[in-house]
Formats: C-alpha cells, sequence, structure tokens
C-alpha cells in the first residue's frame, strides 16, 4: 500500500536530518541556505547538466561522484548560482563541502554542494560561511518544509512531497523537495530535485534512477537543453534495515512505482509554479513510430511559445500544434493525424472535425488538461508537461536581475 | 553604383505590375489580396518551407516549378492559410490559379499561389474569387505599396523596398516585400517574401538564390522550424535588356551583393515588427569551429526566451547567453569565451571583467545593438537577428484566434 504524505518530504524517510535558514544572500531576507544530512553515508545517484558551461557546484559534485557512491550531506544555497565564476568559484564551492565536512565530522569526499540563482557573480563566502555554521545547528528530523523553503529562487511555493509503503518486510519510506519554475525554457532555469528514502538500493541502479528521472523531471524539460546548475540527486541510506532485494518481485515492482510517481509529481509541481504559469497541460503524443520521436515530438510542441501563448489564452488553435509537431523534426503524416483537447476530438485523419465548440471551450479553460495527438504511425507514447505563456512569464524574467 | 529606394517594391523593375484589394477574408476590412503580374515570364526561385505540415498552396507551387520554371503571376491572401485543409483547400488553391490565369490569358503552370492567416479553416471562396477579380482589374505599374499591404497579418507596418544598379550595360532594378512578424518563434509565423528583378537570370542560379535566403530571411529563422506555408520566392523577368552574364565580373559581384543586401533588409524590416518587439539585436558568433556550429549557436541563443526577455528588461544578463551557447550543442570552452555588448567586454577568458556598468547599460538601452560571442576556437563567424520578447508579444499570440 502506497501513502503519499502532502506534509512530507526529505526528512520523512529515517536517518535523514535537515534544515533551512537565512544567511542573508538573498536581499530579501529569505531563506537561502539548505543542509540535508543522512546519519548513516547513502547509496547516492545523480544526474546532471549536460549544458557545456558548468556551474562550479556540478563539476564539484561529478567529481565527487566518481570517487565515492556514499554520501552524507548535501549543502545547498539559493540567490547565487556560483556559474561562470572560474578558479575562485569552484574554490568557493570545495570550502563549502569542507566546511560541512569538518562540522559534521564526516570522512572526505562525502559532502555535496549545489547552489542556485544569479550567473556569474562570485558568491558572499563571508554570509556563507556564517550560514553553513546555522545550517548545522539548525539540523533536526522533521525539516522538509524548511529545506524546502530555502532553495527556491523565483519558485512561489516550496515543492515537497513524502510517501510510504508498507511491505512485508516493513515499512519504506520515499521523501523529496525540489525547486524550479522557469518552466518556459526550463533549460536555463535551474531545476534542483533531492530524493531521499530509507531503503538499501544496489550499487547498480543507476539505470532504473535514470529511467525515473526521464519519466519526471526530464518529461518537464528539453533533452540536451539544460542550465548550467540542474541536478538531482538520490540518498538511499538504508536506515530502514530493508535492502531493495529483500522484498518480493511483486514489491520491488511497487516501490520503483512508488518512487516514479512521487518524481512525477514533484515535477509536476514545478510545472504548475510554472513563471507566471496559468495552466498546466500534458502534451501527450500516441501512436508514433517508436519512442524517440515520441518524445522529441511531445517535448518540441510542449516548448513551443506559440501553442504555449494560445494556452494563456484559452484558445484552441490547433493549427499551432499540428505546425509545431510538423516541425519538431519527428515523422508525421498529416492525413494520419488525430489531435484531441481532452476527449474532444477536432482533427480527425488530418481532417478538422464539427467538434462541439462549447465542449472545446470548457477544455481550455480548466487549470489542467490534455492535448493528444494520435500519429497512427506506431506503438510509441509519449508525454511532455508544459505551462502556458503570461503575461507574467515576461514580467519575471525581464525584471530578473536588474 | 547602388542606390536603395525606401518607397520602392516589388513593382520597381521593369516589367512588373501588381495590386493589393479588400476582399472581405480579413474581418478588419483591410487588404489582403494581393497579385504580382511580370508581363513577361520570369525565370522563378522558390524555397518552401520544411515542415511536414504544409498548406496547400505550398504543395501547389512547388508542383508548378517542378514542371516550369517560369512564372509570370502570384496571387497572395492573407487572412487565411489554407493550411490543414485538406482536398477542398488544395482545390481551392488550384481555382484560384486558373482564375488568375484566365484573366490574365496565360499558360497553363504560370501562376503561384500563396495564402497566410489563421491555420485550419476553409478560404471563403466567394470572397476570394471576388478578390481576384478585382485585383487583376487593378494591376498597375506602381503598386509596390498596395501590394506589400495587402499581405499583411499580425505585421504592424508594410515591409517593401527598391534598389536600382548602374552597370555599364544600362540600370538593373531589384525590388521586393514581405511580411511575418511572429519572431519569437518564426518557425510558426507565416514569413511570405517576393523578390523582383529586371535583369535575365541564369536557369543555375538556384545555388545563389539559395545563399541569399540564408543570409537574410534565413538568418532570422530556424532552420527545420518554419511553418505550413513560408515562402521566398524571386521572380527575374530580364524586361530590362540585360543578362547577367553580360554584366562584367565586377559589375557580377556587385549585384549579387545588391541582391543580398536587399534581401537582409527586407528580413531585418521583419526582426524590426517582431510581435512586441522593442529591440533588434545581432547576435554574432565569431572564431567558431565551423560555419555551421557558428549558425547553430548563434540561432539558439537568438531563440531563448530567457535572452529575449532579458533584452527586453534591458537586462545585460551574460549568464544566460553564455548559459544558452553551452546548451546549444555546438562547441564552446567555456574558459575560452570572449562577450561584448556592442564594444563592452563583459567576458575575457570565460572570466567577468571589470566593464563599465553605465557604458554596459547605455547598450542594452539602445534599439538596435549586438551581442558578440567570440569562443576563440577557430575562424567561423555566423550571424542572427532577433528582437526582444516583450509583454505584447504574449498579448498578440494569446488573442490571435479567439
Amino acid at each position: 500500500m502506497l501513502k503519499f504524505l502532502p506534509q512530507g518530504g526529505v526528512c520523512t524517510p529515517q536517518g535523514f536530518k535537515a534544515s533551512g535558514v537565512a544567511a542573508g544572500i538573498k536581499e530579501s531576507g529569505l531563506s537561502d541556505v539548505a543542509l540535508l544530512y543522512s546519519t548513516v553515508p547513502a547509496q547516492c545517484f545523480g544526474t546532471f547538466t549536460t549544458n557545456k558551461v558548468q556551474a562550479a557546484p556540478v563539476l564539484f559534485d561529478k567529481k565527487v561522484l566518481e570517487s565515492n557512491s556514499r554520501v552524507a550531506g548535501i549543502i545547498v544555497n539559493s540567490g547565487n548560482a556560483n556559474a561562470c565564476t572560474g578558479h575562485t568559484g569552484y574554490q568557493n564551492t570545495v570550502d563549502m563541502a569542507v566546511q560541512v565536512q569538518e562540522l559534521l565530522g564526516l570522512a572526505s569526499n562525502q559532502v555535496l554542494v549545489c547552489s542556485t540563482g544569479v550567473i556569474g557573480q562570485l558568491l558572499p563566502m563571508g554570509k556563507v560561511r556564517k550560514g553553513i555554521d546555522l545550517a548545522v545547528t539548525a539540523l533536526k528530523d522533521d525539516a522538509s518544509t524548511e529545506f524546502s523553503q530555502a532553495i527556491m529562487t523565483t519558485d512561489t511555493v516550496h515543492k515537497t512531497l513524502g510517501a510510504e509503503l508498507q511491505t512485508e518486510s516493513g515499512v519504506v519510506k520515499i521523501g523529496g523537495a525540489c525547486k524550479g519554475s522557469g518552466m518556459i525554457h526550463p533549460n536555463m532555469a535551474t531545476m534542483l530535485a533531492f530524493i531521499t528514502t530509507d531503503i538499501e538500493l544496489p550499487v547498480n541502479f543507476a539505470g532504473e534512477f535514470k529511467a525515473w528521472v526521464n519519466q519526471s523531471f526530464n518529461a518537464i524539460t528539453v533533452d540536451g537543453d539544460t542550465s548550467t546548475n540542474d541536478s538531482c540527486i538520490l540518498l538511499a541510506n538504508g536506515a530502514s534495515g530493508i535492502k531493495y532485494e529483500d522484498l518480493s518481485l511483486s514489491e520491488q515492482g511497487q516501490y520503483r512505482r512508488a518512487m516514479e510517481d512521487l518524481m512525477r509529481e514533484l515535477a509536476l509541481k514545478i510545472v504548475r509554479d510554472g513563471e507566471g504559469a496559468t495552466k498546466l497541460v500534458e502534451v501527450k503524443v500516441e501512436k508514433a513510430p517508436n519512442n524517440a520521436e515520441a518524445l522529441q515530438m511531445a517535448r518540441f510542441i510542449s516548448t513551443s511559445n506559440l501553442v504555449k501563448t494560445a494556452m494563456f489564452g484559452q484558445d484552441p488553435n490547433w493549427g499551432r500544434i499540428l505546425s509545431s509537431a510538423g516541425s519538431s523534426g519527428a515523422s508525421l503524416n498529416p492525413d494520419l493525424v488525430d489531435l484531441y483537447f481532452d476527449d474532444v476530438l477536432v482533427l480527425e485523419q488530418g481532417q478538422p472535425t464539427q467538434a462541439d465548440l462549447n465542449a472545446l471551450s470548457a477544455v481550455v479553460k480548466k487549470e489542467e488538461y490534455q492535448i493528444r495527438l494520435v500519429l497512427n504511425l506506431g506503438n510509441a507514447t509519449a508525454s511532455a508537461f508544459t505551462c502556458d505563456l503570461s503575461y507574467d512569464y515576461v514580467k519575471i524574467n525581464a525584471e530578473y536581475t536588474t
């Protein structure tokens, strides 16, 4: 039995402590340093941005994980991305990790660092150091909310979720927090996600982890179009005493689905909080010749400004959707396509239907709906989740650093 | 000597007549049917959208040009794209061409058709037929303005330009008109361009024509990301009595540069009139390893919403530019990059400079400026021209069909 815990988060699984404090990095005075601590070093899986410009903490974390797959702490600052900051920036990341390591009495190479915020400015290290001291002191067992608040940048809500799964071996827990709201071009808006679990996962679970990320955080982003700082990190500390291998095959399936569901729910929180967003729309491509083309088309449509402004205008402008599909590079025969808004069929075998305009209008006025493009070329399906493009997106992004 | 004629246009070269009339296709009552007529069938070169969803007139024109390279007339309607309209839509395009052919007493296969406007609605053929009658009657020698006005959709200004070049053989003229203003994702905003010249061009000039298009209209668009209707058509009728081959080598060079300049100027008119645009910005990538990667990066940066909203906010947010460059897929070594706003160096060998913030602020407040990214990896250069992303872009596109 899977049970979601809406108030849960990174501290939901056993053996995780966290904190979130204000160090003055953000001018607003809001909390900006977050710490996640696993009392037992946890098996760690991470995926990082594929951008050729990578922030200092990304370079650092990748190096740590090459030498060591168990991690005890993650220190995060918001308000400054520590990207494009050269050697000084990298040294600042190292200093952050070392400070946490010493304060928590850890072995070396057991602390990861994440930063998010403005690019190209050196971290105010005096404030950061003070923040880390505070964060270590503030560590507690139930700080899921504080942690998720301290990692926010342009987010308007903090994003946290927990889940527990009853198995024959006992209760296994999963928790997570993420931040990010620049959904229009998620490529350059840092997305950070932290997932915790108290099961012991196999060392060779990297493929599973990558699959979960693809179906959650990568379904709201464009592959290869990532920011300088994007990171998704999973810590599995085994504190429940339960090993994944000890679960029955059916329970293993339930656990994998639980992880997938929790990560997708967290990802959708990012879309719902898209900068200026008023809608959450699933773009689902069905009956494509293969998965890669299905995903390519779903992602292409879901990042089209013309499609997204039409969503904001509550306009069922299927012409823009079809045109976008046609320019995605994926296979398409315009004479075979069916197109739905929820259950309303607007295009059948490439020809406009006599759709009920009232029903259609009702769909696009909803806060969440589905656009379904059936290509009738094969059996592959893929979804991308997107939000609309509104005045407020422009406002937020035009004014971000000035 | 090349002389630009700001009031000139498609009728500037000898032997071209045009018209623009109101047929009631647009609810606004503004002119919406345009006709271009060459009194001598002209050598025709055309490039069309690479979208897999192609409007009826695009399918028709490509077929005409496969069988016949000389064209006497182009009939254009705005207000309706005749795209995604099935067999009836295609027959409507054929009917438009045949009507023009009969009224002008032309041989078959000498008339092209272009449509632009809303996708997915059948043309109101009663109005279109009436419009074609009116357009043929209204043909005259100096209707460059009327023609360029009747092809507009969300354009706020009509776009027309003429030029004349003095050669030893006499005066050679070039003219052109274009429409399009959905610059943010030009991929789905129809761009139509019509170029006329009274020189006789070689039949094998398709390569030259393609190069001109690449350096003008394709420098403001994203390759492979075109609308259902994009078309650029050149008519060379030889009415000046001058053949390209008769020009001296130096004059041939002048003519090619004149054509290139006129087409680029027309293309820039589209960017300046970008939906909601307040800025025209050239994104120039220099010292790239090769032309393809230089262009890939310039185009990628110039379509980034985060970069474009920063332009609107008059924010010299070079972090977003570098991040976009890094996710373009083109080669980049962050430690080698220099970045300029006009002449202000903000990043040198990947490190932020102590740039004069007043000078920098003055650049981004200008209506037109240049962002120059020097990769220091090779010798290739490419430019893309873009506009900013403003509130009005969202407004225009959210309200377009509702």
